[in-house]
């Protein structure tokens, strides 16, 4: 609870409040943020005038008004200052270099072989933080970078805990790496919240206050939205959707437990799979797509066969695709959110999939509860985790101060 | 966001702060309220002399502080008012009368079979409420009831929508039923949901921010705390455990989906699964504990012939043990609690049931997320959702008038 107590920190909140408005609206007359907040024109006059020497806020053109009076339209100014986003997966890494709109100005792309030592991974890293640093895409300093890793992380301290899916990744401290390295603050989290940032901010997650935004990648996790807010948890490890079980006494999973959802419908497990299968001769474009590489199997191989007709193919992903959907109908029924946002790497595997997910979803979520859900495939493609990671560093601009607010 | 604009709500804001703390606190003297907020002691003093003016705060003896001077310790005044809370369950109807502390002051417990019809249930719930109305026990005026229900309920119309375990229930209005019937405002709120409420206010989630709290029974639901609210989901259906699916293709549930948690371990699961061993002559002990009437077997049967050592009785409780942990284990993947509450008909079944949930439970919990999770066993015995309907009623007291905050 917010109580403001002397004129002081009145206008910081009233600041921070505009400062928001102007960022969700895209563009707003002063005249419009004055009866949305019901604050007098002139302190808004005020404020927004503040703003501008500040170089946060820009004028956008002018909108006619009823009375034929132009009035002056405000924007978030894009080039106040510019932010890095690097998300580190199991099988990529991916530096984006945004300004303070989250506009996307450069990005580099990394693919990177599951396995690959952990230093190794770190140099990676830091050769595309260089490049992104000298990108002469830049519009304004970089500020500060955020940095997504998929698994229990520490934002306090920004340690990476654990990333089951990268061998040998655990305490890894990315704050203090990367601190040293750049000279600049850095901020830490999960890749499957960084990409439920980015769609609540950038995507469909807009406007909408309770909703999950599924990551659905070489792992699975989720991103949880309660009240607007990104709900972590008691102890931050909260959206292990990846480690929900879906068949008691299942194969073994990485986490050490028996029948998660990882183990029969993410990439991994997907790969998995179709290894087996060029092994057993239960797939000849497998086999063939592969050339004779058999080890070197994806899940995008996967759904390359399918959509040549390989009847494998096809089972295997619709019968992930069910298991994904009866997990999401799990958390649905828990959670009763307005909707479900499904993204990550996975989802590029077409339409076998998504639709064997979408039907299982609706088929094992309550029927009370299943027609209040909307249901959607993210539109931030690959990008959307580094996106996130970029807004997790450029969002301090637009958040209270705690210490002008009580 | 609570922005105080003037003195006049700056004083409510304070008032309703007030009296929450001396609630939570249970006795506290001016000295402490006005450091805990910062507010000086004449303010604290002035709302305090209106409180007992009020008679919703009276006084608790005194302590001794350091400097020897004696201070007087204030508490809420129980007597201030009464309230009845009403659990109707598929096979229970429990009311209660308490006073502003929610102190039990008298309870009324009917059995009644799975299956009668809606018009006799209410008509036992007007029963049971005429008698509380009359109640000798009683300390002051009822001024409101709270009745629970499980299932999808609309708060603001009073209509218990659907309840899937009390065959022909739906759409009942309950609010314009029992106001008619008393003339007293009418709360309602889901079963699972009210026991929630109870742990929250007087049992083991006093103090917790994120926690659940899982009401396992005849049917089986849960209620979820976040940041210390009761979380409802954005359509007022959240927390529907009992249907998430443990066994993919399983049995068909009620609901009309296959293999829900209600299906293989709520108490009707039970009595179901010992209604056909008796049948198949499973089980000699049920067959004898039934005298012949294997139709009425219930859960509680199952439980005395698993202590008489019943090898059918004891596999089908561990079994149904195993499936609530599992499906616990899944909600608290996703949701990273600091704690679980098992509460419930179902946990008077004794051990059995109760050592094989908490096993699975933390089994196939991730090992960071079960390392940071509390379990307790719910302390309030039976009559926790009637306490929580009558905290559903009384609760009103202690909330921000809307219309004096903005």
């Amino acid at each position: 609870m917010v109580t403001v107590r002397n004129q002081q920190s009145l206008r910081a909140h009233n600041r921070i409040n505009i400062l928001n408005l102007i960022r969700e609206r895209g563009r707003i007359s002063r005249v419009d943020i004055s009866t949305q907040f019901a604050i007098d024109k002139k302190t808004v006059s005020n404020i927004i005038d503040s703003l501008i020497k500040e170089s946060l806020v820009t004028s956008a053109g002018f909108k006619e008004s009823t009375a034929g009076r132009r009035q002056e339209l405000l924007t978030i100014n894009g080039a106040h200052s510019n932010y890095i986003g690097i998300d580190l997966g199991a099988t990529h890494i991916i530096g984006i270099l945004t300004d303070l709109n989250a506009q996307l100005l450069d990005k580099v792309y990394y693919e990177i072989r599951p396995g690959l030592p952990v230093e190794l991974i770190i140099n990676q890293m830091k050769t595309i933080l260089s490049k992104l640093v000298k990108s002469e895409k830049a519009t304004a300093s970089i500020e500060s970078i955020g940095i997504c890793v998929p698994g229990f992380i520490n934002p306090r301290s920004g340690v990476s805990i654990i990333s089951e899916n990268i061998p040998g990744w655990q305490d890894v401290n990315l704050k203090e790496i990367f601190q040293r390295e750049t000279n600049k603050p850095i901020y830490l989290e999960d890749s499957s919240r960084t990409l439920g940032l980015a769609e609540k901010w950038l995507g469909q997650g807009k406007n909408q206050k309770n909703f999950i935004v599924l990551d659905l990648g070489y792992g699975i996790g989720m991103a949880i939205f309660i009240d607007g807010k990104l709900y972590t948890g008691h102890s931050y490890k909260s959206g292990e959707i990846g480690h929900t079980i879906v068949r008691v006494d299942g194969e073994q999973c990485v986490c050490g437990n028996r029948g998660c959802l990882e183990t029969v419908a993410s990439g991994k497990a997907i790969a998995k799979e179709a290894l087996r299968a060029i092994k057993e001769k239960k797939s000849e474009i497998l086999h063939g797509l592969t050339h004779g590489k058999a080890e070197s199997v994806t899940a995008q191989d996967v759904s390359i066969a399918a959509s040549m007709g390989d009847n494998f193919s096809i089972e295997l992903l619709k019968t992930a695709g069910r298991y994904v959907g009866v997990a999401l109908a799990n958390a649905v029924n828990i959670l009763n959110p307005s909707s479900v946002i499904i993204g990550g790497g996975l989802i590029k595997s077409g339409n076998i999939l998504i639709d064997s997910m979408v039907e299982n979803l609706k088929k094992n979520t309550m029927m009370g509860i299943i027609d209040d859900l909307q249901i959607h495939i993210s539109q931030l493609d690959t990008v959307g985790s580094a996106l996130g990671s970029a807004l997790l560093a450029l969002q301090h601009v637009f958040e209270f101060d705690i210490s002008s607010v009580v």
